[in-house]
């Protein structure tokens, strides 16, 4: 099998399985019951949270651990002023975007590559706006956002408010679930507070995420309980799944740099073995500003529905775009806000890569992805 | 080591670590995903929660499945009709009775026994009442409540309502967590139209849980995103987390029978031990209305929280209640509804036997625990 939906879901790895293991028996303990084997397990859930925090620069005081970045993302909009205005970029994943309307948010546009349009992002970024969400890399396209150039144009901003008398702040949030992976991430260089991370896309458990939460940035609780998670976020710790994150994030920050080069060659070859045919891919986004393990590509006048069935028969998984709203069969909203046409859109490709695939897989899938490309252009000739 | 403090948390089954495993590593795929490996992942998700529905005499369809049982519960009071009364227990889990406390909930007495003053709850239940959570076994006292009965009381109130053209809805929802382990469940039977199962508390993996809705009970979504579980609990699937708790509910209700005898034979060489000397336990609740595996008993005149830690140098583990209320050293609200006196309270132990649990422990617990006593009294003479 090759698997080039990296994106949607990843394995949890062995050493990451090891590290959980003794929670889920030994010490299964409730980490805020009172006797010492309990105790040792909030001391081993709290370096866990130190850990996990670390690989983003932050502390684990800063940390809320949720059940996953939708939760995290849903947190994080909790913070939102109250009578002020969201932004949200066009592309966000389906959660950022509903929590968006919820508050009526107004969007950014990108350019075709996906980026944000700095020019639009500024013409929005009047005195009334209190929040703002930009993941730092998109789930479809793999792009990257220029999150320090944004953090750059709301710290004049703030000056501006400063000068003026304005008290209304302004929070910055990003969804770095995508983008753990690959990208070193630091909250004070980002100029993030707010952060939303994801065990399920780096190789950790599911069901497990976390939000960073800048100082002095004010959250409301998401569920009432004994008050977990200082409160804003309850329910007994999940202890074996936080101790997985934080070794599946530590692995992926310590391979970080290998597993960019890797992909990188990884997708040069994918690329050149579509490129060798007469059928003509668009490669999607720009590799400058991408996730190396991203390449997304469409094949104009291709029913990709259809490819995926075609290419499931020699055991190549891939999709045609994020799992949540590709299930529905709408058209993407990331493809359409860089302007691409409803054919393009329809032969589009969501390839993402990981840890399993080799050089010789993206030779095969490359020839295969070719091959299914050509039987279907035929049967729609 | 003897762990008298299952109520607070349960080690995973081996069967159950056996049946997730393959759900972390080798069929890792988003369920959401269009290939067959995923589909495959969506129908293992699909029956493991069949089963689970099973296990309280419900369909998958009617589960939603959360992060745990407090997600579950702050989901189950978004069905609270507007500008209703909400009655609430006052023995309630802290999740439960914060969650009122945000709905103003008017509180239902208990007797000395902790259980539900029938008279009390049927003088609250007026015609503007619209929503009612008891916890069909207490998590300090362990005792069981009639829900078949309020449920009956409730269906009356329903005829009323009828005949009186009073649109208002009631809806019943119940806490099972600490239940699901010895009491068969069924929801048509209990009555209920919303009940919390909690896998962490059926030796099953932590930060997993379900909320069961009955037909035409209204909940509103308390997150954003793809819409999965219905739209309500929005999130990649958990598929190992479901997997598990699946397992083990069916483990559970599979050896009840067994493990209630088991466990009341346990409770007796316990109370058998402790009553054999001069130190005058009171034994709380009453074993008629009470889980098999709860012992919970007072020294009046003794400082549990010392004794607690006379213990641990034995490497008995126990606990003066429930834990994310009990770290926060306040007294607990359950003993006080039951009439204990402040010194009967800061006396009380709650003991909750599981798996591990010998006959040969309950004498050396029971034994230790006489000593600890003897040694506090003598301390505190």
């Amino acid at each position: 099998m090759i698997f080039l939906d990296y994106a949607s879901a990843t394995p949890v790895l062995e050493s990451v399985k090891k590290a959980m293991t003794p929670y889920l028996s030994e010490i299964f303990f409730n980490p805020s019951a009172p006797y010492l084997p309990a105790k040792h397990a909030r001391e081993d859930y709290e370096k866990a949270k130190a850990d996990l925090a670390h690989t983003i620069g932050s502390k684990g005081d800063d940390l809320i651990i949720t059940s996953g970045a939708t939760e995290a993302n849903n947190l994080a909009f909790t913070a939102v002023p109250e009578n002020s205005t969201v932004l949200v970029l066009e592309t966000e994943h389906a959660s950022v975007l509903n929590l968006g309307k919820k508050y009526e948010a107004k969007l950014i546009k990108v350019d075709k590559n996906g980026r944000i349009d700095l020019e639009d992002f500024k013409k929005h970024l009047t005195d009334k706006v209190g929040f703002i969400s930009v993941a730092l890399a998109n789930n479809e396209l793999g792009t990257i956002q220029p999150l320090a150039e944004i953090a750059e144009l709301i710290r004049k901003e703030r000056e501006n408010r400063l000068l003026n008398n304005n008290p209304l702040p302004i929070i910055f949030h990003s969804d770095a679930s995508q983008a753990l992976n690959l990208v070193p991430i630091s909250v004070a260089r980002l100029g993030v507070d707010l952060l939303t991370i994801n065990s399920a896309k780096v190789y950790g458990p599911k069901g497990v995420g976390a939000l960073y939460q800048g100082h002095r940035i004010n959250l409301k609780p998401i569920s009432e309980c004994g008050g977990q998670e200082k409160g804003l976020r309850s329910g007994t710790e999940n202890v074996a799944g936080l101790v997985g994150f934080a070794k599946a994030a530590e692995e992926t920050k310590a391979h970080q740099n290998g597993n960019r080069k890797h992909y990188e060659k990884l997708r040069k070859i994918l690329k050149d073995e579509l490129k060798k045919s007469e059928i003509e891919p668009i490669f999607l986004g720009s590799e400058k500003y991408q996730l190396a393990n991203f390449c997304p590509v469409s094949f104009p006048g291709v029913d990709a529905e259809r490819l995926i069935f075609r290419l499931e028969e020699d055991e190549i998984y891939l999709s045609t775009g994020a799992a949540c709203s590709a299930s529905k069969g709408e058209p993407s909203h990331v493809l359409k806000a860089i302007g691409l046409t409803d054919q393009e859109i329809e032969g589009s490709l969501r390839i993402s890569l990981g840890k399993d695939n080799t050089e010789e897989d993206m030779h095969i899938a490359g020839q295969k992805i070719v091959e299914a490309v050509k039987k279907e252009l035929q049967f729609s000739l």
